[in-house]
């Protein structure tokens, strides 16, 4: 990773974590609840939505400041998401991120209470602030609920659970991927936007840009599963295969899968470049999502 | 139940039903994700709080159409937190209403899953109409989810769970009441109120009957666990006595119970009183709600 790209990620990460941290510590719950949501928020995630929300804002020439609420919210929302994904009756993980997953440091209830919490504040903390109109907050709210429901990430994690019992092609993975996971990349990108004013073309290319932002993330993170250094990625490496899942590498070869995403990065610097954000810092942040070791 | 509210209820009922089943018919996503939504949607609950929110509105001279995209949102969230509550590792139930509960007719990821995507989707439901101008709908979400997360029910049945483990007095027990089902009902009611235009000080007022039948509510479950019919309310009775729960009846006796319900019966009238709702639909409602067999 370049040099001011690494350092402005660091910057942001603490800025968040601090933002999270203060806004979970002011909330009149109890205790084993805060403990929990605390837990799993500053388990040290990589804030990559919040980034890309803000590189984005800040590329378009918008108040960068003011994406924070919409950040927050959106960081609450990726963290119920992956408490509630390694669940037992899930992906019945036990580490995340080298630390005991929410409901092996806690319990399964208050791990799936932790995350219902989180999921329904994250729409609370966009209501409360004044960062926002009305207007601004009701798109938000909007497109956020969108990325993250019945027609957004859950669809998308239903249907990964589903392939994992038959074989699945490419096509198929990707249906799944742009759920999943391109749904609440695609909302920091759109979000940025919104909140510099951009237009409504600018809008629908930051959809576009979201999505193929997502597939490089997701081809990545496969290759990463076979290729990968478990000491960096506090996880082991090798699960997919033993999961028997369908990926990029296991339907398209290691090669073909380097291969697939490299066209994925031509196209997001494509949009880009159709954006005028070439040169910036969101260049810089598609190949780090490319070539990431962890 | 007097005649009058009887046929009020189940007019209500079958118009808020065929409104959810639509709306859940229009979303685009998985089959077994759409056909658990509905199972616990069209699981036949006696959607209470939507009633609650329409006898408000009208009692107040509001337009009572307006109410339908609250009360469907809050009905909503009211299903997510049973398909929740009912998970093997919450109060692990095989039964409710008579019926098979979400992770017995399907799975337990499907449940929590169905369960995420209630939750979600009932924020964009509210985004989504075109009854509310930004700033209701501002206010809408932002009641709903205090009402709903980490400083609301979430937080009532994390204490819920842990006052199982340990003998509980009544103050305890109706703190977690006043969150875990007090809070939706008086959202209920506050909404109902708020889309009427009425004053602060009826909202206020509102607050506190929301509140005080919720109680009332509670109470007669507590009641209806030691004396009711089987038959009749679709689950066993019994069953609290079976978790060495706290209940009304084991911490007052079945007749202290009583007059404690009572009681509050007094509270919720003298405040109808005061806000003009004696005489209403209203006041047969909380008389239904304290004698209720079911």
């Amino acid at each position: 990773m370049e040099a001011n790209l690494a350092s402005y990620i660091q910057e942001e990460r603490s800025k968040l974590n601090q933002l999270l941290s203060r806004y979970l510590n002011h909330l009149s719950t109890p205790e084993i609840l805060g403990q929990s949501t605390k837990y799993s928020i500053e388990a040290g995630g990589k804030r990559l939505r919040p980034i890309l929300m803000k590189l984005t804002c800040e590329g378009l020439n918008g108040d960068p400041e003011r994406v924070y609420p919409a950040a927050m919210a959106l960081e609450m929302i990726h963290t119920y998401s992956l408490i509630h994904d390694d669940l037992p009756a899930m992906d019945n993980d036990t580490y995340r991120r080298g630390m005991l997953t929410n409901h092996k440091k806690f319990d399964e209830a208050t791990a799936i209470l932790a995350g219902d919490g989180l999921l329904t504040n994250s729409f609370q903390l966009i209501t409360e602030t004044d960062y926002y109109t009305d207007s601004e907050k009701v798109f938000i709210i909007k497109k956020l609920a969108e990325a993250s429901g019945l027609e957004g990430m859950v669809a998308g994690q239903v249907m990964d659970m589903q392939a994992e019992k038959e074989l699945t092609t490419v096509e198929q993975l990707e249906n799944i991927h742009r759920l999943k996971t391109g749904k609440l990349l695609t909302f920091s990108v759109v979000t940025g936007a919104f909140l510099a004013n951009a237009k409504q073309e600018i809008l629908e290319m930051m959809e576009q840009f979201g999505t193929t932002i997502g597939l490089i993330f997701q081809i990545q993170d496969d290759i990463l599963d076979v290729i990968g250094d478990q000491e960096i990625m506090g996880k082991a490496s090798g699960s997919d295969e033993g999961n028997q899942k369908s990926t990029y590498p296991s339907l398209l070869g290691l090669e073909g899968a380097i291969e697939h995403k490299n066209r994925y990065v031509m196209q997001a610097k494509h949009l880009l470049h159709e954006m005028k954000l070439d040169q910036s810092l969101l260049e810089q942040l598609v190949d780090y999502l490319s070539n990431r070791d962890q």
